[in-house]
């Protein structure tokens, strides 16, 4: 089984959820320019919530990406860890929706932070069940590597976990843990010198 | 008449109808911690209907995906089957949220289970005709593994059946049927042991 | 310049407007099972523009897709009209929720057939751009075959612009004519056996 | 790391974002004719910034095209710099809904243009950045086309800036501006001459 329209599948899903977290923010409508900038103000949680959700699905989309770049083949069991993974991207533009609306309630950060840690749970059994005594992957793959991308993951994970948690202290520690998990992702790592170093010169 | 194509668009409508089943759910707002949650527990029924059409799509996905691993080529009545397939699986959205408004009323379920079952009629013509006589699958494909096939969906689309009816008792027992669904496409069977079997070492 | 990537934004662009006709529709909320029947009555009407609009674009895909199994390369003229075709594909859904709302008004029918209409242009123009002088086609194509895809585009036109005019008698009539057109190309043509005998026996 | 999967999440963004910008359009409901007439009257400055954003999303998308029609490969930041300009891209639909609604506030104008500036530097910067020693294109890539790439970016960017000035005399001079970028863009130029002598037989 070729993993192209998984991958096809994935994309489309990543497309359309990363275009309709906006589709959740109302339109201001009537009034003149004083009510505009009135309401484009009023807006700015939502905002906020919208472009954190978009950088979080393209931490999540370029996990995603990065494990078929090694993964060459798929199963049933394979197709059902990427469907409930994408269950919980399609549920993401719902809970950025609720925290938006209510960012200063402990319970949306625990239903924010639940989406995103299931994802992240799938994405990372994903990688265990297709790296296991290297099953899917090419023979010989590097097993610090292997390693290496399932730590990134725990580590996303775990600053998720810690977000829903300060929660409960003040919701605006979470949200600061939430922006901060993506920077983690931004920063060059052994990953990307490996995939540098396997393709110098070409695609 | 290559079927990368139609493979694109299955994958678009897929993708989409996935995202948007969360749309038709409206996102709470205003009011205060006690308001969030009891709002979000009167979703209750939505976010059910909604992981239920998010699984039955998968379903019905990965059966679409399975066919097209043996289908080299389309013409003109297998791009209509396509179509009609196509039709049905965007109007599961519809269907998916009468269901979660009305989950108590036999005409939802019949409405749901007749979009259901008229998705899986296609996809049972559209292996039969590919695959009688060997139209477009490749020559000497083992003709157990056809039937296999054929066999797989007239299952799902008999349990449909059953559930619509038993709505006629109780809507309970048609959603613990339509539950039980994608629970028999977990299975690994035949087909997929006949896929692993051919790709032993990659794609 | 490859067609690749103008196959993937049509196909995605279809994909789209094909899910996204079904979200004009308004799920029913409330009222019990008499009132979800009365309820789902009134929207036959957009039910069935729905459904013809699904096949309209189903036709017009399909006419997309028989083009670039011809078309190898394209340009910046070329990629503009099929941009302008994307235009008009994805305006039909708001001409569908019009003519839904307004099947009696001969105004929604000028609306909806204009958008037909306008997307069989850009088909047309696209198809004698590409082909013209062997532009874009393989040497030595067929010109019987060029003029029968050109001579398919003009029919469906003419049909349109007849349902158009018998608008103004009565906009039932337009919506026969309508319903007509994809009869026409639901019947295999010399195309098909040109696209069989190219290609016997594989992709 | 291959481009492929960057331009299929692209394709998708710029599909969705394509079509959902008519879903911001209310579909008029109620009253006979002349009321119809006078809805779809009204809508025109939605219509129009539909058509406005369209043609924009069209110039972004044949920029973006363009580039990877040279880009070989990406990494992390060159993925960074696509999502953040797939940001701006999902975020067109938002502000073309306000400068519907808005079209004589010059906030409308700002918010509008620097949606569209976002866009425009993120492409400038990528198309620097994986042009920049011939780090990711071909390797005796014709350094005039790299600058010809780079010049065709900033006249838009020029132009952009321009209309979101001239909105603080009047916005419709801004509209008029805006409105001839894609007409800047529709002309061919050395770009196109070279893909044309680099391909002129086949793709």
């Amino acid at each position: 089984m070729s993993p192209h329209r998984v991958q096809a599948l994935a994309d489309g899903v990543f497309a359309i959820a990363m275009t309709v977290l906006v589709l959740g923010i109302q339109v201001p409508e009537g009034g003149g320019a004083a009510d505009l900038r009135a309401r484009l103000w009023a807006l700015g949680p939502r905002l906020a919530s919208y472009v954190l959700s978009f950088v979080m699905l393209g931490v999540l989309w370029i996990g995603h990406h990065y494990q078929f770049h090694y993964i060459r083949r798929t199963d049933r069991a394979l197709l059902w860890l990427n469907l409930v993974f994408l269950l919980a991207i399609t549920f993401l533009p719902f809970s950025t929706g609720v925290l938006g609306n209510y960012f200063r309630e402990p319970l949306a950060v625990v239903l924010y932070g639940s989406t995103v840690v299931l994802a992240g749970i799938c994405l990372l059994l994903h990688w265990i069940y297709a790296s296991h005594d290297g099953r899917f992957v090419p023979p010989g793959l590097d097993s610090g590597l292997v390693r290496l991308l399932r730590l990134r993951i725990i580590v996303g994970l775990a600053l998720s976990v810690i977000a829903i948690g300060l929660g409960a202290v003040d919701t605006r520690l979470s949200l600061v843990v939430f922006l901060a998990i993506p920077v983690v992702y931004f920063i060059r790592s052994r990953v990307d010198r490996h995939l540098t170093d396997l393709h110098p010169g070409g695609s």
